[in-house]
């Protein structure tokens, strides 16, 4: 059996991740695969009841520092890919999963006070090797996607911590993504998110045909023609 | 103002570390020494809220891996160095710990799912540079350990996951604390632990005063020398 992709979507608050990950979900299983879709932080319940301290406040009540912060953070995420992804991709389904690694390294580099070389260390430990096949770094200006994530609100979501933040912050973040996604452009794929939901959803689909499924129809193809020779 | 000590008390269950950490601060008090006593897992507001979830058994209901159970330990390790510790070092205060950074070598190095470098490398981020000045391994036979830690829960403590495991098990660990004690003599400290409550606190105060107090005079006396010279 082939193994599952990991397909991860990362960006501000506001830009449609959500949104994208189900419409994906749907287009793949249109064409017979089978996904699960996931988030960070939390995914699964050792993660969940981590992201539950880290997201409530109470990581802040209980008076834990950066670095306890950054390896709860670590532990939430070495327990999603042990228990949810890997067994997943394993068992021959694709992964979506809303954040993961790159969210990380954005959130915990503004923090001064986490040593670099810690963010670094606890990624290595928290990914042990898992690195996404593919990223889509959902990008926007920063009023937009605060502008829809306070929409989203009204509707009787309440703010996260990291929802409460400045404008400046968010700005700062975004130019943090793409220069993330620049240096490793295999990898992560820059989608205009201010474009529809319909046309977002197509550049993302026209990327995973083109760099997931083409591909591995030709290794496939390689494959048969190399036992048929 | 002098930098606290840092000493923390090693060895099986039942040995008598609480009594020991005690009789050692009442030593010190006599000296006008202020201490605190702490304890792992836990010792911090963040660090208790995560031993909660190790100890509970919750860990294990939530189905966490030995790989986020290893980073859970060193994130609560790292809140308590960060936010209890180091802290009350710098004040001056010395710091009495039940269990460190030993206990953890010795019950995670029981987990051969856990590779030995993911231990080192969180060891090493948890503590981030501060290691005890003296830790003092208290040794008991397996067999005796275990009736005293059996006799004090009919009293009605709950026996903690760790308690509920087989003698095998703790004579392994037993011999694992006295390898590691070989491993770094200038540290570690290995007492008797079979003899009485003040036999045992009299082998502790004669090594804390050669080892820390004389050697802190000697150092007071040479720079008064120095200065008079």
């Amino acid at each position: 059996m082939q193994r599952g992709k990991f397909i991860t979507f990362e960006g501000g608050e506001g830009v449609g991740k959500t949104t994208q990950i189900r419409l994906l979900t749907e287009r793949l299983a249109a064409r017979g695969i089978n996904c699960i879709k996931t988030r960070e932080p939390g995914g699964s319940p050792g993660g969940e009841a981590v992201r539950h301290v880290l997201l409530s406040g109470a990581a802040e009540k209980l008076g834990i520092g950066p670095r306890g912060e950054a390896i709860l953070f670590a532990a939430a995420r070495a327990d999603h890919v042990d228990t949810k992804i890997r067994p997943a991709l394993d068992r021959g389904q694709w992964v979506l999963c809303d954040r993961f690694m790159d969210s990380t390294r954005i959130y915990q580099g503004e923090h001064t006070d986490v040593p670099q070389g810690l963010v670094d260390i606890l990624e290595r430990i928290a990914i042990d090797g898992l690195r996404p096949d593919l990223t889509f770094v959902l990008d926007l200006r920063a009023e937009i996607g605060m502008n829809r994530a306070n929409t989203r609100r009204t509707k009787g979501e309440i703010a996260d911590r990291f929802e409460r933040e400045d404008l400046s912050i968010h700005k700062n973040r975004r130019n943090a993504f793409l220069q993330l996604a620049r240096q490793d452009p295999a990898r992560c794929k820059v989608i205009d998110a201010s474009q529809t939901v319909d046309e977002i959803s197509f550049d993302i689909w026209q990327i995973v045909e083109r760099e997931l499924l083409l591909k591995e129809q030709g290794q496939t193809a390689l494959l048969q023609n190399e036992k048929e020779a």
